[in-house]
């Protein structure tokens, strides 16, 4: 009989011509990286050896898993606040200092979304984008309008999506947690199913420079049902950070060995 | 007659310990920037020599003027649309990029705003933003709330302020050109003069980083007038920005052989 595709024959195929070296994982909040950083036994990077210059707040954990270099980074906490630092800016900026510093192969933003059940999304679900857009850069002049969306295709992974169990759907990301009517109005003309508020910055960056970026969202809350989002997120997020967690592990185990044309 | 203080002496003081050598200009927009550019005689710095990684649509303009050495970067055009990548996630990429490269003494961000007339705005007034916030990440979560807000007051330069002809007020920043009730209700709260689209992502990465940075807006549009934001703002740009140019230039020339602490 003869072998399966190659895509189910990892061992073979790594750490082969073309296979996948480095992969770059980008977080937003520490809660919800470091079961990760625990399940793929990485170290943090010392200050000292830090690949981001003195006065950044990212951190990098790093490490060898199976095949892979794996570089988790997070933009860290607020210098003032001490809070994660979330949304566009900081994702932008840590996703750009790590592509110069690390070239990574392939890049996973990870994180917890809001998700709309009129498009079919329930606490829990776990995400891979097909798209993604801003929901909160409204500039109303010709073209100048388009851009402030933002929208484009993500990097297409048929294989991820037919052999794990994701669902698929329209990422659409802003810098507020909660949603204004306005934001409201751009998310639907987004047709978003899940809401963030880092993915378009991290996909902005990861196309300039041409590295392959996969969006894995968790829904924490439901935008369009009854609870307070900022209640709803806050309950969920530990049972929800689980089950992204459950996702990347075996995302990343089903990119050991595999090359990028075969996700 | 004794000489009048040093802060009249450019010449002597320039180059001398301690004075101001390498200012970086950001702007958003290439037509306000251009006059600029002619104005200092800057040149654009080639592709292939750029300090910018391969990718990137920034773009510097470099070169002597008196005793500095000037740098203007842009964000450039978004390679999709076309337009100038206006808005902070750009602004605060080409701000890191630049001082990372350029180790800049001092950046001036300089650029249009719409004002406020129940603050004291009028179209073509110049101000300098004593403080910066953002009005468009609310996270209604305790202490999230007050990073999305990320208020931050500017470098004090009280030498300009009484030299040069500027107003003061504090800017809010977001990254639309229009106003949702939301973004009223917390420049309000920012009790902002001014309102644009860069100025409080460049001050949090110049903060990051120890830069001290001044923040040059020209009021291009009333915001609390009864003129469609975008119809205003298009057809006063070419004269604001004469206005803000002249700005500009007077605070460059102030700033010739001064140090840090003149300012």
């Amino acid at each position: 009989m003869a072998p399966p595709p190659s895509s189910e024959q990892p061992d073979a195929a790594a750490p082969g011509a073309g296979a996948i070296s480095r992969v770059l994982i980008v977080m937003a909040m520490e809660k919800e990286a470091m079961p990760l950083v625990n399940k793929f036994k990485l170290v943090e990077a010392p200050a000292r050896e830090s690949i981001f210059p003195k006065g950044a707040p990212w951190t990098r954990f790093y490490g060898i898993y199976k095949d892979l270099h794996l570089d988790l980074v997070m933009p860290g906490k607020d210098a003032v606040f001490g809070v994660d630092s979330v949304g566009t800016v900081s994702a932008a900026l840590v996703t750009y200092a790590s592509i110069q510093a690390l070239k990574p192969d392939l890049i996973i933003n990870a994180g917890t979304a809001g998700g709309f059940k009129a498009k079919g999304a329930s606490v829990k679900d776990v995400f891979l984008a097909s798209d993604v857009a801003f929901h909160d850069r409204r500039i109303p002049i010709p073209v100048f309008d388009m851009y402030g969306i933002g929208a484009r295709k993500t990097f297409a992974a048929p294989n991820i999506l037919n052999e794990l169990n994701f669902k698929l759907g329209k990422l659409s990301t802003g810098d507020s947690l909660d949603m204004s009517p306005q934001d409201e109005e751009a998310i639907l003309s987004n047709d978003a199913t899940i809401k963030d508020m880092e993915g378009a910055a991290v996909a902005y960056v990861a196309d300039m420079f041409s590295t392959p970026a996969i969006f894995v969202k968790a829904v924490t809350d439901i935008v369009d049902g009854d609870k307070p989002t900022a209640e709803e997120f806050l309950n969920n997020l530990i049972s929800v950070t689980a089950a992204l967690d459950v996702a990347v592990t075996k995302l990343v185990d089903f990119i050991c060995g595999k090359r990028i044309s075969d996700l």
